[in-house]
């Protein structure tokens, strides 16, 4: 039995509790300052309020001006965060860290570079680290495909626990496998983050055509050929980014890539989006309806658009291998309606 | 405008007349004599009974004594029959067609040879070419996402007409190509349709996880995770297959392996099957409430494992790298139930 402490209790990182407690382990659940009322009302009732489920039995919760005491003997920290939360998470936790206690993230997302390059978030918080933690703590990764509903509701989940540090991997790998949740590893971080960034670019693309049957046959129409053909180009151009920032594609075809892009159709904000967008929405009117939240795939989709065009500036791409990619930008940061290019596909 | 034969009057077969009408083309469509009451309905009312749709107008319909009439000045032959149907195309109509008339055929499927190696469909009717037309005869295919229903109903659709003569398919992709139907081209035809045979066998697999949702948490379930984790394991197993083969993986991770086992879970039979098996039936039930029809996805489940086998009695492969269809095969073959393997996916 170990010792873990997550810290943010959003949907994820509350997620996270259930397998390390079915295999047994101390769980400290750790609120940032925006979940309060969500560990005040755990404090009483267990119960996660936006997720509408009951926390597994026996989590210590901790407000986050108690973090220290939640850090305090712990094995292994959990950073469930999400992407906007990263410089929250860089300047309030990692100086608290310590020694020796590696880190597994749920953050999902990439970082641009000025020159059209990407780094990940383990990247991103081993720079943060001060002196007196370098190399004494690692930063891995949680990619594929695994909604948190599920996770807490013990659904076989494959995915990908990635990072530099194998031992480390591999600890977190033992902690947490259970009958339902089975964690790979693998030490090729860019391709494993590259898609799990990328699947919600796509997703917004994909789930285009679910909006775009409605807006044709009506709710419930049996279309599905434009979601192949919007899947399966989606997956192309995941395979070729992969390639361009010299990653494996493989990775693109399998549990990362096209399972997390699965699943991230069938649910959630991100899906959202691409139906109004798919129903004949701007943008500005998708935006609206989704109560003014700035999702990460539009972070994505604006991020990786920027490094293309100055790849492209640079000689270094064919624009054209990523039509779909540069049409989610149309769409969402040029104004431009919901006309897919199919002819422009290649 | 071209005269267009199309000869199998089933589903897809008849669904081709959509596009091709609608470019202006002269359609024949000939039943075999299993489509005797379709030909016989469509000549009154221009219905077609089994897809409870209307056909274009202007069609010219045959009834298979009336072949050579509809062969007569065609210039174009679509081969619309299923793989059930291949031997009698090869020594019912392969004998009768002109030469210079290329063939496209919509039939899904592999053949196997004795060494686990695999044969096209369009390898195997350029076999059965009479003397008098050998080398003047040529036979592509088309792979990709397209359910015949869809394609009648115009909806945005990406295919791929693959086969070894460029000048046979790109005059296909002229005649066919309309501002919804877009058919690539490639001369990879190993590649193509390996994915097009293998997504059956794959669809399977993916639709067990809608049975098993239904029977672990009742219809409607919020339950995408096991599904996309075998929708991932899929695309690595096929991507596997077509490196062994000597084909592109980049195929499996794009139109014609992603995107058409992404079509293929949302409907028909061979998701029916998958279904069944994922509730927890075995194949004898599954195949009784499926009225005793052996799919096309049995059959390359079996051939391939068949293959497979042979490949690794010959020390060529790892058979834990296609864990998931040899699994398939248990399940089919062996009497298995379905306790889906996770841990043993690689």
């Amino acid at each position: 039995m170990a010792v873990i402490t997550i810290i943010g209790a959003g949907m994820m990182g509350s997620g996270m509790s259930r397998p390390a407690r079915d295999n047994g382990h101390e769980v400290r659940l750790v609120g940032t300052p925006l979940d309060r009322v969500i560990i005040t009302e755990a404090k009483i009732s267990s119960r996660h309020v936006p997720m509408k489920r009951q926390l597994p039995e026996g989590i210590r919760y901790f407000q986050f001006e108690e973090v220290d005491e939640a850090l305090d003997g712990a094995e292994y920290v959990i950073c469930g965060v999400s992407s906007f939360g990263v410089e929250w998470f860089r300047s309030e936790v990692i100086p608290r860290l310590h020694p020796d206690v590696p880190v597994l993230s749920i953050t999902k997302g990439l970082l641009n570079q000025p020159d059209g390059a990407v780094k990940t978030f383990p990247e991103y918080f081993q720079e943060a680290l001060p002196e007196s933690l370098k190399g004494k703590v690692s930063f891995s990764a949680v990619g594929g495909p695994c909604t948190s509903y599920e996770l807490m509701d013990r659904h076989q989940t494959m995915v990908y626990f990635c990072g530099e540090d194998m031992a480390a991997l591999k600890q977190f790998q033992a902690l947490l496998t259970t009958d339902y949740y089975h964690p790979d590893v693998s030490t090729d971080v860019l391709s494993v983050e590259m898609c799990v960034a990328l699947k919600n670019a796509f997703a917004v693309a994909v789930s285009m055509g679910i909006g775009l049957a409605e807006k044709l046959e009506g709710a419930d129409a049996y279309m599905y050929n434009p979601q192949a053909a919007l899947f399966g180009q989606s997956l192309r151009e995941m395979g070729r980014l992969l390639k361009l920032y010299g990653g494996n594609p493989d990775f693109a075809c399998g549990i990362p890539g096209a399972g997390d892009l699965y699943v991230t159709i069938f649910g959630g904000r991100t899906r959202k989006l691409g139906y109004l967008l798919g129903l004949g929405k701007s943008y500005a009117e998708a935006k609206e309806l989704l109560a003014g939240v700035t999702l990460e795939s539009v972070v994505i989709i604006t991020r990786m658009n920027i490094a293309l065009r100055e790849l492209a500036a640079a000689g270094k791409i064919d624009l054209a291998d990523f039509r779909l990619l540069r049409f989610l930008d149309e769409v969402i940061n040029q104004g431009a309606l919901c006309n897919i290019p199919w002819r422009e596909f290649i």
